[in-house]
């Protein structure tokens, strides 16, 4: 049976992709992603074939897979962190249902939630929710209702998509919303550029965090209200009594 | 300065690994962590020092890897999943509190509930939380109010440490809470020794879960209302418009 790889490439630097991740790029013909995620892995595998479509050409994408796969190639599909959180996995399945005869393959990788909290310490240890703040596909009512959810349920928290061109002030509301349920002093912290070059990395309070203007490739973290900073690091203990 | 990696195996199965972990374990003199990780990852580091200590033994764990590093030996404490993820990291900089002169180096890896998603299709496509049923450390209210805010708030949930011994019908419980704001018919799954032998995958509807008794291997997905089954694949969308 025709397979494609759908492949999860880690947040950055290409050590931080799986050993399988790497195994199936190696296997394959034909490479297909977005055009900043090809260039992250490009030079690891120069023999094979790279293919791309432009950003929100998402499911263009996808039928390329398809086509390709059905013209005999081994296709493997990347994307950035996890293939299966805000990933390609998902619309694959949606768009392949047209292409019963190819089946899909896979293979997670490291999501910006876990690459940034090992680089912020431990921020993410107990419960926590991911929310993107892109309502692009969904209702921002939607997504301020999950953050009251999450807000007011103690949950560690870690924002994506914090802010774009035409979204500058969404963190703002993001925290503002959180402040309802918690300090002011609620630990937190954010990484830019997650092991690529010019990773930087910030922890700080909510109330500072309110007042910080983030760009684009950054992901956010929020503590819930056990969480410490440590010597510079945001760590998270495992439950709510004492070790 | 002395240094401990602190690295997450992924889910089950070497491969399933990240490179960066794989080049820390080749890297260090002895690998320190409870004896199930250590018995899947023992045959491809054959030339290092094992140590253990037994489950629940968590602080002394620690302990024992800050003195090693005292020692000058090049130590790396591993888990399953990610590091950061209900695993080792946050009682790491807790315990190392008490040696500054050591300093802790995360490595991510794939949580099971990236693992598991991998498995079962796309469920965590959109926003998501993950949850612990376990109240050894946390009290049930805690848990239940997160419960009832990821229900009422849509969102798609992972569900780890489902059962035990003593706790058989609190995956029940959950799923009586989350009926109370979504359809019986909520598409959900589950995935049994994610990336080991004996993996077993199932999906179903949210009352047909309910129903359900999974053992302590076992990681659950419940989907959000617009999580799809798709040819036997559990499939979130990106959002709530049409593609």
């Amino acid at each position: 049976m025709k397979s494609i790889y759908v492949v999860g490439i880690g947040p950055g630097a290409w050590e931080k992709m799986t050993i399988e991740a790497h195994e199936a790029l190696k296997a394959c013909d034909t490479i297909i992603g977005y055009t900043v995620y090809i260039d992250l892995v490009k030079d690891h595998y120069p023999d094979k074939e790279f293919l791309s479509t432009p950003m929100r050409k998402e499911v263009d994408r996808c039928v390329l897979a398809f086509e390709e796969a059905n013209k005999g190639k081994q296709v493997a599909m990347i994307c950035s962190g996890d293939a299966g959180v805000y990933g390609m996995s998902g619309l694959m399945y949606e768009v392949g249902e047209k292409y019963p005869e190819v089946e899909l393959k896979i293979i997670p990788g490291v999501t910006a939630a876990l690459g940034g909290g090992a680089v912020l310490g431990a921020p993410l240890i107990h419960d926590f929710c991911l929310i993107s703040m892109s309502d692009l596909l969904t209702p921002m009512e939607k997504i301020e209702k999950r953050l009251e959810a999450a807000g007011e349920a103690d949950f560690c928290i870690c924002i994506y998509n914090p802010s774009s061109h035409k979204r500058k002030d969404y963190l703002q509301k993001a925290c503002d919303i959180l402040l309802k349920y918690r300090s002011p002093e609620n630990v937190c912290g954010y990484v830019e550029n997650i092991g690529r070059e010019g990773e930087t990395v910030k922890v700080l309070t909510l109330q500072e965090l309110r007042d910080t203007e983030v760009n684009m490739f950054t992901t956010v973290f929020i503590g819930n209200s056990q969480t410490k900073n440590i010597n510079g690091k945001m760590v998270t203990p495992r439950g709510y009594r004492n070790v």
